[in-house]
């Protein structure tokens, strides 16, 4: 495919590669003593006693992390796109530093608009772990712009 | 009050105060250059020509600072609270950079487990610009130890 993607390129069912993020411990550190600092994203020995038993990311971090990989995979490739407003997720599993986090974004629904020369693109991103397992999933509604 | 709150400190209806947050251009972005790379919030004249005409923070760095206004507003004062698996935030105003976020976090919801020393609490936080106009408004389901 040559040029920037356009509305009509996000057919419902296509499916995009978002690559993959190795996350590290210090990525998760980082992340949760700026934004997210609970003992259990920040002290081994306190997030081996929590619930998620071991040390895992701020699910704000996946969240982010997801953003980046949707940037990359898709809306940096592609013709005036931009979220808008609604961001939803649901954590399944926690992310675990040293782990390659992979993702693909589907399109789910894509709505062109009556009068203007844009269209609504709805992506379900599933973020899977290193056991292939889902991590993390979003739904991420984009404005594209038409051929 | 003294000692940590508990599960009976949510009491529909309260509200917390989450304090402030002085968002800087350089907050703004160090997020965006990490993990939401697109031009307008990285670029002052690609935003300017952008449907949110001016710079402004990912909608995914507000979600963070949220996170980290409700850590140091309830979380980290309170026993053994612990977010559960499902973020869920409406972005209503871009948040510009040189603006002072205020957050507050009112429960909405508060059910004791029948079974076991914990109860799910659900906090409405409202994020205000510098124009206590809202930025953001998302739901964040927390479970919080019994007394």
């Amino acid at each position: 495919m040559s040029g920037p993607l356009c509305f009509e390129d996000f057919a419902v069912g296509r499916v995009f590669d978002c690559g993959t993020y190795a996350l590290t411990k210090e990525d998760v550190f980082e992340f949760a003593s700026e934004f997210d600092p609970q003992p259990h994203h920040l002290d081994e020995d306190a997030a081996k006693a929590s619930m998620l038993k071991g040390l895992s990311a701020s699910g704000w971090h996946v969240c982010a992390i997801a953003m980046r990989m949707l940037a990359d995979g898709v809306i940096l490739k592609a013709k005036g796109l931009g979220g808008v407003g609604a961001p939803e997720g649901r954590w399944m599993k926690p992310a675990r530093p040293g782990e390659t986090l992979r993702m693909e974004a589907e399109v789910i629904d894509a709505k062109p608009s009556g009068s203007k020369p844009f269209g609504l693109v709805t992506f379900e991103c599933r973020m899977f772990d290193s056991h292939e397992q889902i991590a993390m999933i979003s739904m991420t509604p984009i404005i594209g712009k038409r051929a």
